[in-house]
């Protein structure tokens, strides 16, 4: 390894690999005997080539920050760790053209404050941003608060450098809006969690940066109004519509019992509430009145009992701290049993009733918290312990109630993985919903691509 | 065949089959003795099931509008025609998810139709809308005029539903803003033009439907006024730009000359032109306020030195029939050899300008007629003969014209086929423009998916 990479780019001893195998909410430890940290392209093209040849697996890892164990190798997968996080260079910013070209550990807030700082807008946006790194971003196809006007990273990509499983290098790197000359590689790369080869470099879309927001909170009368409600936002607000978060009172509640500074900007107790947000990238807009004019409307119609436009930016961030905290505070609330899926944004109501029902009748007592983003039709679909239950015994049927909620979502032709992917934890739960036809796809675009099956073995589509 | 199909939808006769073979802009006329016209999925699958038995090659096609010949069959591929004509269902509309299901024989322009009977719009939209199938549209990942503000058809496609080159039939009809449990498969179809598999239908995005328009004409003060043009009408219009088209004089002039109606509603003659065009969702915007402010700092910078705006509907098709000419009129005045090419839209003036100088070098007197989708960076740099030079003397310089452009357009890491596709015409000069990886990489796309290679044989990309 050493004729591919400098000895001070490679960690050996246990104790500095440790922190790369730990997760955020892992519940798997890693296992490797090596980290390496290449700080160009040519050193992971080296390092790749090296791995090839030994048949040693490579698990690509960008902030640490996901959620489905994608980033870490598993005893037994003979894998490397190549760490993205000194190929971290801005390369090129072309704000005429509204791109810019960055290298795979590259911070997305430092990605976001760099196209600031040219008037423009990076409009990725999730909880994780001040540790995760673009590569990760791309790699796991990242969603986040913003995709009901921005889109996923999908959207966000004009292209890629990827080196391959036989160390080549792609150079994808072309900042056009449209190129109609083959397959389009570079969606392959996107959202493949590594399994395919490693993304080393991207050209990022921009937008012009928002000059003016609106954040409100809105108490709702029942589910069943978020739909119109939406509706009435995308017609009296349109594109200016950025954000549409659902929030249960549970959320609420767990928020303000355990979370830093949450104020709930509304009296009383309702059932449910929507976060959100709209904005427009131009001066002297009427926003405020349109915003005013759609509140009114819901308003008379019966849709929400109440609601809180912010007034200034410290009470929008007072908004989304408490949006923040309902993701965060679960945890002090015992064991949390977690779901990430979507479902048609129509049918967000129905899931969320005929889910909570099932789940209840399986485990009496257990406490539904589904929130998140349900402009996009993709709710976390969160579910705490009963109060006096064993944390463990609770956890120990993680699987069993996923089945249940997945098999609902599978009878609304929704995504069991909304956002957050496949990785190692859901792998086989994805085998059993994908159809054969399916699987027999994905299969061959891993082998075709990844021969020797050193990419991120394991992960998102096993190969026998 | 008969047991696959019904025989009245299979045409086998040479005057039947004539129309099929006979393109718009073909410089090929295609070979077949067989036709088919399946009107349900199965029935695709059931015939690809029998060519693949018999390893006959399929050639898909939609409306036959294609500009690369990449909807017929060349002698000795011994292929037949699978029409998508009859394929031509709505399957179903769901305004609540922004949603609709088509199958791949609609006519786009009946898409936008029924979208708008539901207050959508369905926001894809080309000069071929009245004939084109949805099926081709996808197939090349059709562009069009409003891709500065909605993307390409790509961007507006949530699922598909693709006979595989084996007759298996894969439902991905999902209807999901999110959904990350896997390779996105769709994306390989999309823009594969039927190498890979046939799209039998498809789940489109929808959006609102714009309720306020501005529509205007503006003399430019020179080329390179073009770009912070663009780029003040993204910080005074934002969201709201939907087109913005680059107009030469000389499109002008073969228009008014050559057109039905045409109107320039500009006084005087300036070198270049813009076509831009705003819209919002919502009612009582305050967008024309913006449009007059926008056109007033233009003209205080003496970045455009005229400019009409759009007094009612009239007048705004007035202007967009202008548009639409400078794309026929060309054909009046003698040969003509086109480019689609795209750059980063910061380029364009600069590209421009350099193949107009190496073209007037290489064929003295040659008319540059460059025009398009400026604020996609994507120019249909067409090149009007000379005027006294004999038409097919001048056409038989084609292909060495090409080369001499899109090797310009190579320098600024450009694309070759920003819309059309690459088809047959253009395959090889693909091939040339490719990195050896890139190739690779498609080809063992294509070997993988369509093993027995009968697929759109010979289009796209060759496999030996």
């Amino acid at each position: 390894m050493e004729t591919a990479i400098d000895a001070k780019a490679m960690i050996t001893t246990h104790d500095d690999i440790a922190p790369y195998m730990v997760e955020q909410r892992g519940r798997f430890i890693g296992q490797t005997s090596l980290v390496v940290l290449p700080k160009t392209t040519q050193e992971v093209s080296d390092v790749v080539k090296l791995c090839a040849e030994y048949n040693i697996g490579i698990v690509p890892q960008g902030g640490h920050t996901g959620l489905v164990s994608g980033g870490i190798p598993f005893p037994g997968d003979n894998a490397i760790v190549l760490s993205t996080s000194r190929l971290n260079k801005i390369r090129a910013i072309d704000p005429a053209n509204n791109t810019m070209i960055v290298e795979a550990g590259c911070i997305l807030q430092t990605i976001q404050e760099h196209a600031a700082k040219h008037d423009r807008l990076f409009p990725l946006s999730l909880g994780a941003e001040g540790s995760c790194q673009i590569g990760g971003n791309i790699a796991t196809n990242a969603g986040g608060i913003n995709v009901i006007r921005y889109g996923n990273t999908r959207q966000l990509i004009l292209g890629l450098e990827v080196v391959t499983p036989t160390g080549e290098i792609w150079d994808g790197l072309r900042a056009l809006q449209k190129d109609n000359t083959g397959y389009d590689l570079k969606q392959l790369y996107i959202g493949s969690e590594g399994t395919l080869g490693i993304i080393t470099a991207a050209v990022l879309q921009l937008f012009p940066k928002p000059k003016e927001q609106q954040t409100a909170i809105l108490a709702l009368r029942d589910l069943d109004t978020s739909l119109p409600l939406l509706n009435l936002a995308q017609a009296m607000l349109g594109d200016a519509l950025t954000s549409f978060e659902l929030l249960p009172w549970i959320g609420i509640d767990f928020a303000q019992k355990h979370g830093q500074g949450v104020i709930d900007p509304i009296e009383g107790q309702y059932d449910w509430y929507i976060l959100m947000e709209a904005s427009v990238a131009i001066n002297h807009s009427n926003l405020k009145d349109h915003f005013d004019n759609y509140l009114e409307t819901a308003f008379e119609k019966g849709w929400i009992k109440d609601g809180v436009l912010a007034q200034n930016k410290t009470q929008s961030d007072c908004f989304w701290l408490l949006r923040e905290n309902i993701t965060l505070c679960q945890k002090a609330e015992g064991g949390s049993i977690k779901h990430d899926i979507s479902v048609p944004v129509s049918s967000v109501p129905a899931f969320i009733k005929m889910a909570n029902e099932a789940v209840q009748k399986l485990i009496p007592g257990i406490r539904p918290h589904p929130f998140g983003h349900l402009g996009d039709g993709n709710i976390h679909y969160n579910l705490s312990q009963p109060i006096n239950m064993n944390k463990q015994d609770y956890l120990d049927r993680w699987e069993e109630v996923n089945r249940v909620v997945h098999d609902i979502v599978h009878s609304f032709n929704g995504s069991i993985s909304a956002e957050h992917g496949i990785g190692r934890v859901k792998r086989d739960e994805n085998q059993h919903y994908k159809s054969p036809i399916e699987i027999q796809l994905m299969k061959s675009i891993k082998t075709t691509l990844d021969p020797k099956g050193i990419m991120n073995p394991g992960k998102l589509i096993p190969v026998s």
